[in-house]
């Protein structure tokens, strides 16, 4: 019998989420910060009191092992990040690391020795900023066609040496697993306890410049105006309107710079990004090229784009899923499988590693801001999955 | 016969166009700048050498009079604005200025004496700026209910007491002139010399804040979005349209700022402001009462507006037009009535004062901006019917 210590788990919890709090503004704990070195130092002592044999590679990645009855199998490794937005909650990314530590000391107490060893990882870097994202599970697995640049590296401290020793004998490892707060609405409106990734969207990003003319924005009549607002404006309305109707697909508008921006002038250039998410490849190509169409229809202003992002989705593992559907029926927990519209460490980790993640709700499908919300209830029961999972995984993989 | 001599008239006023030209750039000649007190001292030399007795008012308007045979008459005025925006051409505001110079020059040379005095006027901050553009013209009128900030004008190098004493004895004018480009492709378009305002646009603006709720682009469907730009980029698409179909009705949409911007976040609230012009206070009322209503269809976003500016449109003198027009025929010019898109000095005047304007062509409809460019035979009709205009509204006001 398995059974994790819920209030242990959630006062560790709550005390890595204080390092780097700002009352009333969320946590603040970008990688590579001195707040993070505290919580990394925090997290490595606690899995030190565990009885786990910590190591931290090159760019920063903390890990602690438990050893299994056979030492020479592979690695089940289970975690998520340490590094924060900016103004952001706890519980993005500590969760998958605190539950995945207090998985491996309840099955310690509960005398429970899986064959495999268990990993707890924390990655760095996950989160978006000078590094790209992912950065920690990137370094990892390998996947870094393109290092950062070297002023970047050079401002977390780290060469490119430090990359190309980071990368991981992945034939030590089996399997990855992660828990996540969903960072959505769907469980939370549904009232389902689990959700269970099948997917990890695939991102497109554009860059677009629509050129117009600026001029007197009193005396040039309306139908002579090259307005490059108007146009931007019109354009987009009617892609998202598409991309609305669509099941699994997203889009969003950002990074607008509207030149002039003076009320007295009408707007003779708009530049701005758009994204386009979707766990089918097929998908996101279609609604870019309904955009390109957009964009190309003769109007009084002339439009650019170029790709700036592409990052294709990512299938999860069947035989996780499926092995995570069991764990969940013999916890009589509700589930269902979803795909996962945000990106995670698992991203990169599934391109290598058979990879399965596990959500639990987000209230009012918050994120990314100090008032993301999960009930206890909620954390423990995808603490107390993770650890049953991990006990499946084991004798799945033998 | 007047005469005005072309080649004097042009050169003059391509030399006052260098006081503060930046090559590719355009001309900087903000109001108060060392720029701006270089133009005025030629402009007050070249007045001085006509024969013009000069004063300047404590705001920094420059006069040249000219006596006529009546000199108890009140005078007719005719002149524009010296100051630029910055990067601005070189006609907008000089050459009404010039214009009325070289009439008045050329009525001397012709021996023809008018019975009402005439006078020259060069107008200070017209554009807008911190003290709130038509400066020196509402002032010199006494149409300033709000003076601009003690900060505001201290940086003008002016108080309070300067704005009082340079209200002019209005009893002692007689009519207001004012020659300009057009700023617009109207006349351009239509191959026609002359424009004859019959009044100057209302401005309204109003700001506008739409809130929505920034949440992660990835995970919250589309359906669930309180995406801010979005319903603001649907809102003012309809607006627009709106607008597009009526007769003298002009909008403008500026100051957008989107919060956060990033394109990975969906955006939380979009301000931005809105601009609305017509000589019809009713078609303006309209095209308001038709953006709040679709601000207020409910939607996922709430949004907030308040005025800002209100500057109703100012008709100008049916009598002094239709003397226009007599010298237009007179000259054999083509002409047509149309209304001001712009504000001009000669809408504070209109309050107060028979007041009437002349435009001529814009090439391509540029304003504000170092194209800005009409044909030196444009110019020199311009200046023609303005010299014509002086015999004929003397003529009128006897």
């Amino acid at each position: 019998m398995i059974a994790i210590k819920g209030e242990r788990f959630l006062e560790e919890l709550k005390e890595q989420g204080r390092i780097g709090y700002r009352e009333g503004e969320g946590l603040f704990r970008d990688a590579y910060s001195a707040n993070y070195e505290r919580a990394r130092a925090f997290l490595k002592a606690r899995m030190e009191a565990a009885g786990l044999h910590t190591r931290i590679d090159r760019v920063g990645n903390l890990f602690g092992r438990l050893e299994g009855t056979d030492s020479r199998a592979p690695a089940i490794l289970a975690g998520s990040h340490l590094d924060s937005v900016r103004g952001g909650g706890i519980l993005d990314g500590p969760l998958g690391i605190f539950a995945a530590l207090e998985a491996l000391r309840a099955l310690q107490e509960g005398e429970i020795r899986c064959h495999h060893p268990l990993e707890v990882v924390a990655f760095t870097a996950e989160e978006g900023g000078p590094l790209g994202g992912t950065f920690g599970s990137r370094v990892f697995t390998g996947q870094m066609e393109t290092p950062p640049s070297a002023k970047a590296l050079g401002a977390a401290g780290l060469t490119v040496e430090d990359i190309t020793a980071s990368k991981a004998d992945l034939s030590r490892y089996g399997a990855y697993l992660e828990l996540h707060i969903e960072q959505g609405p769907v469980l939370w409106k549904k009232g389902i306890a689990i959700g269970l990734p099948t997917a990890i969207v695939g991102i497109t990003r554009y860059r677009v410049t629509v050129q117009g003319a600026a001029n007197h924005a009193g005396t040039t009549p309306m139908r002579e105006r090259k307005d490059a607002l108007y146009e931007t404006m019109a354009t987009l309305c009617r892609w998202i309107d598409y991309v609305r109707e669509k099941e699994d697909l997203v889009c969003n508008v950002g990074n607008v710079e509207i030149l002039p921006n003076e009320i007295g002038v009408i707007p003779g250039e708009v530049r701005f990004a758009v994204e386009i998410r979707s766990t089918d490849e097929g998908r996101i190509a279609d609604a870019a090229d309904r955009l390109k169409n957009l964009l190309e229809t003769p109007g009084s202003c002339r439009a650019e784009w170029g790709l700036w992002v592409r990052k294709p989705p990512v299938a999860l593992d069947e035989e996780l899923i499926t092995a995570l559907e069991g764990s969940c029926r013999g916890l009589d927990y509700t589930f269902i499988r979803m795909p996962s519209g945000a990106s995670h460490d698992a991203s990169p980790l599934a391109r290598v590693l058979p990879t399965a993640m596990i959500f639990v709700p987000s209230v009012g499908g918050i994120s990314h801001s100090r008032e993301e919300f999960s009930p206890k209830e909620d954390l423990l029961r995808g603490a107390t999955l993770l650890a049953r999972a991990l006990v499946d995984i084991d004798a799945l993989l033998d």
